[in-house]
């Protein structure tokens, strides 16, 4: 038994299904790829964000406002030239949340792709 | 703009962000859950599931009935001796849309383990 497999053994043991360290508020599919894009640069324009999550502005704005009031992000209008951009940046807390969230990650995926022996039949 | 940001641009062309490949359905922290702990056993009790998850009675049942009505999962009633019990199982469908699942979680996560330059300074 490897080391991951007694760590997954003892998590289950405990009651700590890999699902339970998610938290909902980064988990969320738009959201995790606004944190996910945001990490990649230290400002990512709104129009970027829509178009690489294939989002509408309503659907992006509104997952954006609980980001920001998440403390995860921060926003700020501006403009280019004449044009107006919001640009939106990751915070500290919000790095720190989506790092926990690659830990559950692969926390679950490793679970998922360690072979297990078939359980005994459920007492039906 | 280096390689990796023209590969972000390639993506972006084509419209491939890794949580574009995410179904709300399989995604969601607890539906994610109980499809996990499902593909670990033939059959999986719903007190199990529950524990496992620790979620509420409702909350369980609501995202068993999402999974039900989309063909991820059989739900299926009995008794152990005198006491009843539910029976969840995975379906082929579930199984597959789980599969689809970790693909794409092991995208983004492979994307964000990889160390990406730091990108030109946006036009603000």
């Amino acid at each position: 038994m490897s080391a991951e497999r007694s760590t997954a053994a003892r998590d289950n043991q405990e009651g700590l299904h890999p699902t339970q360290a998610l938290d909902d508020t980064v988990h969320q599919r738009v959201r995790l790829g606004v944190l996910t894009v945001a990490r990649e640069a230290d400002l990512v324009e709104f129009s970027f964000l829509k178009k690489q999550l294939a989002v509408t502005d309503g659907n992006l704005s509104r997952h954006l406002k609980v980001l920001e009031e998440s403390g995860m992000i921060t926003v700020e209008k501006g403009y280019a030239g004449r044009r107006p951009r919001t640009w939106i940046s990751l915070t500290r807390e919000g790095a720190q949340a989506l790092d926990a969230e690659l830990r559950a990650l692969r926390a679950l995926v490793l679970r998922l792709e360690t072979p297990r022996p078939v359980p005994d039949a459920p007492d039906r």
